[in-house]
């Protein structure tokens, strides 16, 4: 009988990940983005946005919070971003997916990688903060090159990207919200944003 | 004209890397792995095998080593981890995509990148030691657990996979090679890797 570590275990789990497939597309347009890679891409975003970050911010937890932050759609699947009735229903499925697939590793190295996604979920340490807004600014990026497919498929208006992004990515960094609003004003110029 | 920020457009040439695609499956079979999943997967292994590391190692940064150890393959694809010639041919290309892609940001966090990509492919710092060391053995897994599909498409032998890992790898940990050996002796087992 193969005897395989605990370790190599979670390994093998974390790549069901691979099979999530979120409502945007990649940049291509070929397919839609899956949370595996998607957890990448918003991964990189502390090595090339930290300096928008508030000052003492410890960088490296907050990548270690975007590595981890989408691990429990394994088990409950991503959720729409503009789909807000689903985002709250979801948490206690979020929560169970999260105690079975950190305590695959069953010690010390489990227990803080749930205590990591609970502070990120919590939403209160300058850690979990910033992590938050990278993760809603990335996708902007994202769809709209490729072309606003996401935006277009689900109908979303100009007005609901700002309802759902400018109070908490202005709020955090008016050079970060900078950034995304030339994005949405030109998707709505070119009509992937409704009006 | 639409400005958009070099961060912006950085982050837009990432995406780019979910396009290339591995010689791996998932380990639902259902496809190859892109190095952008990979990318993830493999950046998850500091949190979880940190343990495994050599004492003093500075596991943020090995994390941020494997986030970006691939990014070249955006120019220059990916190669094969047994196709030895065309590995020790690229170096030049792919230093050629290191300086193109993070010389997108023309300042510090670019020189930066670039850096830190030179010093994992130095492989002379414990930080890029063992970032290496994790690179090696991932794929061993998720072959594996995808029913060796990319060992028998290539028709690899167990005795090949040894004489690639066994020696960098049992070298560093011998703890990380005896949880991958029973992998492989299963496999050789199971016929997905030849005698």
């Amino acid at each position: 009988m193969l005897q395989v570590s605990q370790e190599i275990l979670f390994l093998k789990e974390l790549d069901l990940l691979k099979d999530i497939n979120r409502i945007s597309s990649i940049t291509s347009g070929t397919r839609r983005e899956n949370s595996a890679e998607h957890s990448w891409h918003v991964s990189m975003m502390p090595l090339v946005f930290g300096k928008y970050a508030k000052p003492g911010i410890d960088l490296s937890k907050v990548t270690s919070m975007l590595l981890i932050h989408d691990i429990v759609e394994i088990d409950a699947g991503d959720i729409y971003a503009f789909d807000t009735a689903a985002r709250e229903a979801a948490y206690e499925t979020e929560l169970a997916a999260a105690k079975r697939i950190f305590g695959m590793l069953d010690d010390e190295r489990g227990q803080n990688l749930l205590n990591l996604w609970l502070e990120f979920e919590a939403n209160e340490t300058p850690e979990a903060q910033f992590a938050k807004i990278l993760d809603l600014t990335i996708p902007t990026v994202v769809n709209y090159y490729s072309g606003g497919l996401a935006w277009i498929e689900k109908g979303i208006s100009h007005q609901q990207v700002l309802n759902h992004l400018q109070g908490p990515v202005e709020g955090y960094s008016i050079a970060l919200w900078q950034m995304i609003l030339p994005l949405l004003d030109d998707a709505r110029l070119k009509g992937w944003l409704k009006v």
